[in-house]
């Protein structure tokens, strides 16, 4: 199940957790040095080396349209390099949609998975799992001192980068981010703002994720992110409570009416989907909404972005378009009543 | 019924119908010059006046308490001065809540009748009805040539004030105001607005009423407004129909998201309600929304306003606990539910 489909751990903080190894094959330059023959070559051979096993699906990416591009972006299936990016790549997504398999994005391969909730060490499994695979395969660049060799010197040792998406309401809102990050920055974790690309934190939505790949291990690197955020996640409990506390009947009305608009409203744009979405899973966590759970609110924000309302809406090209579609398939998914197309 | 415990005619547009009739009794000095024992020697004969035939309630208006004497003023049961005045003065209900005698408001005797929607003759004949019944017992100050006098001189004459309330959102957005404001006054006629005392348009209600009583009949005056009324009341809604075929959707998305804020909302205050009010009123004349009537909305109106909600609610003082307060009634009058105390 993809991981806005399903509850997990600590989801009240945690939206998803992510893993990503970035790897290459010996023999064959890195990309920007690769012609369009020796990348048929890599994409062929990655392809081979899963076809066997449980099941993955291949898809020729370079031949999707554009809308296709960034809506696998917005779902976190690919990285924004990848949808936006030109010549020949493929994507392997596994079947239970937890795992992304970039061929030719920076590096040759890259293996990304993604697991509801607080679930670092199941998205590292993952990723693992799919890496011995490969290894077993192909002849994959690692080198003793250095260990595993990428297109970017950010990546060499372990080429991984764990993450996790945190709803981040609480300390959002106690003006405490500025210090969080130098603290982050301190002990080589970095955190950036989700609601839109890198943007301000209407969402309360940020990724945590490691800066260091050289000279530790791949076991250590996790043990350090899930150390760090089960701290944070105290955190945001108690700051998200002491926000309560501190006027639990004008955050019950923003929440209420936040829940009101999502219900009503006809027209919504991103950038107030990001203000509602926040609000009411906001007020699922601290119990002021029961009937509706935070991995619903996961589902609608990525079900009501840009392109994947375009995708999978029939008709909408336009602002005003996808502005009726959202403000539909927002009310379609609180109502539980069964999607679309898609 | 109240005026706003039922429906009437053309209630789209037309909130309610208002007659006034100012009357003084001979052989005692105006209002500013009485004292205290004739002021209770006139309520007596008022009083006593109207005790036969069909009932009337009597009330101390001296005796009671200021919320309960501002509340009778947003009911529009009693004019702000007799609301906030002071000395002996009483109040008579008719029982069916159409009919209110104010005695020793600026004049002796008041009699104000208020009926739903557009029914200016039947407000009409209601107050000739108590007038009558009021000139066979009482010695009523009337003057040949000039008519019935009255305390200030912009009532001599018929003494009459008939008015409408009328709700003009699509007026009030096509920015013909002022032209209309202009045009009512070159034919005696006065529009004010409602939201509020005499505050901006944001509730988009507004009070028509003569300004001319001497040298016109009563007929006269009622038939020039009920003329006038019935051409606002066309232009109204073509501006209305204009205003939404206008964009259809974004009306639409601004109604329904007032609707779901009425609904879901926790804390609502005075001047907010008037703009979900209107939204939704508007919206219910569209036919955008189905589910409330324009006088179940004018109810909410009434019962929202700050002093009711006090009077109606236990436990209610501050601005917090009467937002509170609002938010609940608008709820609980927008379910259909049956009402509190009162």
């Amino acid at each position: 199940m993809k991981w806005y489909e399903s509850c997990g751990k600590d989801r009240d903080v945690i939206v998803s957790s992510r893993v990503r190894l970035a790897r290459n094959i010996v023999d064959y330059p890195f990309g920007d040095r690769l012609d369009d023959a020796s990348k048929k070559e890599i994409i062929a051979k990655v392809k081979d080396a899963l076809a066997d096993g449980k099941e993955y699906v291949f898809r020729d990416f370079a031949s999707l349209s554009e809308t296709e591009r960034i809506a696998a972006e917005e779902e976190h299936a690919v990285s924004p390099e990848f949808a936006r990016g030109s010549g020949p790549r493929a994507l392997i997504e596994s079947a239970d949609g937890t795992a992304f398999i970039m061929i030719l994005e920076e590096d040759h391969i890259r293996i990304q998975t993604i697991t509801p909730g607080f679930s670092l060490d199941e998205a590292f499994d993952k990723a693992r799992e799919i890496d011995g695979k490969l290894d077993s395969k192909l002849n994959i660049a690692y080198d003793e001192k250095l260990g595993y060799l990428t297109h970017c010197p950010t990546n060499l040792g372990t080429g991984m980068r764990a993450s996790v998406m945190m709803f981040l309401p609480g300390i959002a809102h106690s003006g405490d981010l500025r210090s969080l990050q130098n603290q982050l920055g301190k002990i080589g974790l970095t955190i950036r703002g989700m609601a839109g690309e890198g943007s301000s934190a209407d969402g309360c939505l940020f990724q945590i994720s490691n800066q260091v790949t050289l000279g530790v291990s791949e076991e250590e690197t996790v043990a350090k992110l899930v150390q760090i955020t089960e701290r944070l996640i105290e955190q945001e409990r108690t700051l998200r409570r002491k926000m309560y506390e501190a006027d639990r009947e004008a955050l019950t009305d923003r929440i209420m009416r936040s829940y009101g608009v999502m219900l009503y409203a006809t027209l919504v744009d991103t950038q107030e989907l990001f203000r509602l979405y926040s609000d009411v899973r906001l007020g699922v966590s601290l119990g002021v909404i029961d009937c509706v759970t935070a991995e619903r609110l996961d589902r609608i924000l990525v079900k009501c972005m840009p392109a994947v309302l375009i995708r999978d809406n029939d008709g909408v090209r336009d602002a005003r378009s996808r502005d009726r579609a959202r403000a539909e398939t927002i009310r379609r998914l609180l109502s539980g009543a069964p999607e679309g197309k898609k």
